[in-house]
């Protein structure tokens, strides 16, 4: 099935006004072009509402919390209808907190603060180092890979049926994965988690932009997501769930906001400092909060809702069948999977191209067709081991280590999109995956502060 | 001396053009007027400057790093430039790392996080609660309120002969008081500290905004801001300062970003994961980066230079003496002041009013004049018990407790302006609270949520 065919589905909605939609961008080969921006899992664009919502609050902008002037208020009442704006969005329970922090990995990082002594954490070696990672002080069992969503299942049910029972626990597991795109069962990995007594969190910053995250409905004890890929890209994340671990915790930062009392000891009781911290969201957000950064991601969560997730899931998936299709065409490509061909997914597809340098092959896309993609391990080097082999690394060099035809690529290339990518934009990816591989690059790259950039005046 | 006398200083700059300063808000008494932002130090309006920078740049967003697409390249080269343009800000020595943090508050938990182990911590009892704080696994010796900067260093000096003196210790101090607005002799504790084997770290969140900081002139291993205060309300804040203890410590935060490689521990050698963290200010900076905040505080220091400081303090000088003179017209209203009259200052007054309960007077200030400060303690409970008394309080009713005439406050008011600040805010502040005193409030006021509003349709 050929891409003009897949293109003839026009039952699928147009995409959503991104900021950056009409940038041109040089090209080596002379001209401009519209710049295609398909590395939304590393960072998407502005949703045009979410930037008109900013620009228009950016003026009415003020303190928060104790200001008592106008502004103040208004924007103490924007901030904190966000938090509402979120949970919302995310169906969460009654008496779920959520916490604005500054990303997913800061998210994990704060609820990795708040575990429970002696807690052990369960993950996946699949997952994004933000969630393989922030568990230092824990004791954590790294599970293998699994090859279908069930052997996940059944990898997490033995490892927790291994634990010593009594306990506390946390399964920490992504919603899709950020190297293949590929949904995992997190509704079956919740139940197996509570059935033995332990909790799960939700890396959800591939899956909230793509599809509707119902806290309840998951059962999931927190969600994790960054605004920046969720078309906010204004410096604010969320961590939204259970609020007994975060209300025991120490606060996350120290400092104002976070305390309600702060009085010196007098000296004969030892000196130091008593502090009377929050116990609501506000104790682990010290400083003053990232207003805009907050309001924005609100702003999202409500143009996404409104937009509608089943038109947006729709036009996803049409979008994901034209490059998978489009790949499929070029036998050189190919594209790296955990769960198969026809396992769900959103729109996150990494791949290798036989006889090509990773780099080598992003750069031209960028140079010779203005297309921006990511070239690499994607922040999942145990996975990316899996997928490629033990000797997978960071590109250093352009072009080099170059690989032969027929040998192992040591890192990928990941094309991603989502509600703003505009059919041309993977239209004109396929076409250059194809025209590359075929006809090879029109230009000479060479590497520059560890950058694969097209060699000055050197066409190939 | 009155207002107007001081008003006809006409050699000061103009104020800087910042974000919403024709915005109207509805008085309580009818009609609307302009609103008079005057809670600069909890956070400063943007400079129009920076918005337009931040305006101009949001349709280049890009993934940063190793997104190869051309908006990702020019997106990560603003990143790093704008690390650049903030070592030049703060005259930064040439080894020095600029940490991109959230605010003040997460920079100095950054700091207290890397601290080496056995470090004793050394802070006065006046610093903002973000200072006096992170401090949690160290040993703090909380030093008493000095009433001079010559006691203060004395202060330093004495306690820090009576360490042991072979391990590491770190001084906190603030640029100017977030109460007082009164500047620290910061040079000489500086000086103090390094004399007897400690290293300090700046507290500048309220000095950067309004004065010239030269890590070099003042020679601090550290200093610390925010951009929200520095006319960038957009998620983001500084470290920045030596790079042996950043280097030396464990990440802040673990993810992506900070980790060089991440690699699987076989199994025969325990199994968990081997990670190779970065040694570069990325060790502290895992997750997708704040590209917009961070830009914004790049704008802001560059339109600050430009502007030129000389310019801004002799303009904020003249604000803060028309609003000192025209407090000290009013002998119900008492300026608080550790180091006395006379003292250098920024343009951040606290006072409180005999006779007045401070949310009530802060919320006429509001409703009936426009006009935005803040009521509270200000997030630096011990200093304002040291100069209110010890049963000094947030406020919780609006109008109780009300103090008597003659009686103490309970808590204080707080006026603060910088660089956009145009001459008839301060007026009308000095006209208000003239008029308040004189003729009490128009309005009737109740509390609501906390907070101190205007009773519907009661006029006093």
């Amino acid at each position: 099935m050929s891409v003009s065919a897949v293109a003839a589905d026009s039952s699928v909605c147009a995409p959503l006004a991104v900021l950056g939609r009409d940038v041109t961008v040089p090209l080596v080969t002379g001209g401009e072009v519209t710049y295609a921006a398909l590395d939304y899992a590393a960072s998407a664009p502005a949703l045009q509402r979410v930037w008109d919502d900013v620009a228009a609050y950016a003026p009415y902008y003020g303190s928060v919390h104790r200001g008592a002037g106008y502004l103040s208020q208004l924007s103490t009442d924007l901030f904190e209808n966000s938090r509402t704006a979120v949970a919302e969005f995310l169906d969460c329970r009654e008496d779920d907190q959520v916490v604005f922090t500054r990303s997913t990995t800061d998210s994990l990082n704060l609820l990795a603060a708040a575990l429970p002594a002696g807690c052990e954490v369960f993950v996946f070696e699949t997952e994004h180092h933000a969630s393989l990672l922030p568990w230092r002080d824990a004791r954590v069992t790294y599970l293998d890979a699994p090859r279908t969503p069930e052997e996940a299942v059944q990898t997490l049910e033995r490892a927790l049926a291994d634990r010593e029972p009594h306990g506390p626990a946390l399964v920490c597991v992504t919603g899709a994965s950020n190297v293949t795109g590929e949904l995992w069962p997190v509704r079956e990995l919740a139940a197996a988690a509570h059935a033995h007594g332990a909790r799960i969190v939700l890396d959800a910053a591939q899956l909230a932009p793509h599809h509707p995250v119902s806290v309840r409905e998951l059962d999931v004890d927190w969600v994790a997501f960054s605004g920046h890929k969720l078309y906010a890209p204004f410096g604010s994340g969320v961590l939204a769930g259970r609020s007994d671990w975060l209300r025991a915790a120490e606060p996350y930062l120290a400092g104002g906001g976070a305390s309600r009392k702060v009085a010196r000891r007098p000296k004969e009781a030892g000196g130091g400092v008593d502090v009377e911290w929050h116990d609501t969201a506000a104790r682990h957000e010290a400083g003053s909060p990232n207003v805009i950064g907050v309001y924005s991601i609100a702003s999202a969560c409500k143009a996404l809702t409104e937009a509608g997730f089943d038109e947006l899931v729709a036009r996803e998936r049409y979008l994901i069948r034209k490059v998978r299709e489009g790949l499929a065409e070029v036998p050189a490509v190919r594209v790296l999977s955990l769960f198969g061909d026809d396992a769900p997914r959103v729109g996150v597809i990494s791949f290798v191209v036989d006889g090509w340098n990773s780099s080598h092959f992003a750069a031209a896309l960028s140079a010779e067709y203005g297309i921006g993609v990511r070239d690499g391990l994607f922040c999942a080097h145990p996975l990316l081991r899996t997928l490629l082999g033990a000797e997978a690394e960071e590109p250093g060099e352009c072009g080099a280590p170059e690989a032969a035809p027929g040998e192992k690529s040591l890192n990928a290339i990941r094309v991603s999109f989502g509600a703003g990518t505009p059919d041309e934009h993977v239209e004109r990816f396929v076409r250059a995956v194809k025209e590359l591989v075929a006809d090879g690059a029109r230009w000479n790259y060479r590497t520059e502060d560890g950058r694969c950039v097209p060699d000055t005046g050197a066409a190939a």
